[in-house]
């Protein structure tokens, strides 16, 4: 899948920041970075924070004003605290992944990320169709500049992906799981060979079992066992039956 | 609201990301960070990184293994690549939100991060009860660790801050459990109890036990055992002991 969002970084401080930005853009998987008056690029510490991704850097597009890094994009969004002076469309991390991603393949999409110590001003802040905001902790607010591209690029790349996904079958736990589950006779079979085993080994009174073979028909019902676990399961009950004494 | 949520990171490398994990966590605003025997801290690079949330820093508890770490938490949450050898319960961030959000107010949770360069071993993977995976570019998927704290974090809270807005409260597997939970000490205890069973009845062999302790790990910490459960396998361990032939 080919992207069409751009990270755009405004008047950066630190180098190490945008090197930090690549990388965290990289590991979601979004590519075209654009750099609006950085102080200080290229520079050694961008790269050393790239840690591998400094083909970003080398691509990145530097440009002297905001208005050149976003002129042929069509959605353009803001990252902005709360509280601005005149209020404007504000989307929360999700929301924003969520109007990006059905349009993030066909149209260009930018994303603006201010000044390590100040954000956007108004003024840039008034060129974006919406804004973004983390809803971070209102007592310590201010995400570190890579830490909020990791956020935001995150959410896009998670909609993407749920967006491929849906209606996918969801494999068992999350994962790929080796082996086929047990069926309802494995188990029954198992079930009732532990229920002889717990009478075998004087754990269970027939004649007074009280609700232990439910506790532990819940416990291994929820577990979903797969047909190793219960060939497992059934060879230590063997095992335990082979102990008894006479 | 107070949250019981611990970052636990195992073996930091760098105490710059130290720092840059305690300033994320702070964002989001969580509070407890536990570390398994960092390399070096304190430090001046973790303070600096911090940013302002040196208190977090300050009230840091370092422990010398992950499983002091942990003891006394009721879930515990590895963060892994995926492809281990045995696959293990595995969600994304989102899930783990859905998951951890419900109960973090009154239960006890860690998460707990890797070492820099190689993550978590597969021996503390299985202390864990579930895995999550940030699901990032296949090709470049190793994230900062500050970073992957961001990414989990911010669901975390994002996930409590759409619960609020909800007011839902989904209890434990959906019902009113009716016992507490097991926490992570009593279910060492519990292997620990199991694998020496299954050595005195033949059943495993300690100089060759293949995966078997793993698989049943897996088996039962995805289940979230609660402590009438473990007493009763506890039981069922020291009946079928008291059964083995001398």
């Amino acid at each position: 899948m080919s992207v069409n969002v751009r990270i755009v970084l405004v008047n950066t401080t630190h180098p190490g920041n945008i090197g930090g930005v690549a990388r965290a853009m990289k590991n979601m998987k979004f590519e075209e970075l654009h750099l609006v008056a950085p102080k200080k690029f290229p520079h050694p510490n961008a790269d050393a924070r790239a840690s591998g991704a400094t083909d970003l850097l080398e691509s990145a597009v530097i440009h002297e004003t905001l208005e050149d890094a976003i002129a042929d994009c069509q959605l353009v969004v803001g990252t902005s605290a709360r509280g601005r002076h005149i209020p404007w469309p504000i989307v929360d991390p999700r929301e924003l992944a969520s109007i990006v991603s059905p349009i993030m393949t066909d149209k260009k999409v930018a994303i603006v990320f201010g000044r390590e110590d100040r954000g956007l001003t108004n003024e840039e802040l008034h060129l974006c169709h919406h804004h973004v905001h983390i809803p971070s902790n209102e007592a310590f607010s201010s995400l570190n500049l890579a830490a909020a591209v990791q956020v935001i690029t995150y959410e896009l790349r998670m909609a993407s992906l749920y967006a491929e996904q849906n209606a996918v079958h969801k494999p068992q736990w999350g994962t790929d799981w080796d082996i086929d589950l047990a069926d309802s006779a494995d188990l029954e079979r198992l079930f009732a060979h532990m229920e002889q085993t717990l009478i075998d080994i004087d754990f269970l009174d027939p004649d007074s079992p009280r609700q232990l073979m439910p506790r532990l028909r819940r416990l291994y019902l929820r577990s979903l066992l797969d047909k190793v676990e219960v060939n497992v399961l059934r060879g230590i009950l063997t095992a335990t039956q082979k102990q008894v004494k006479e």
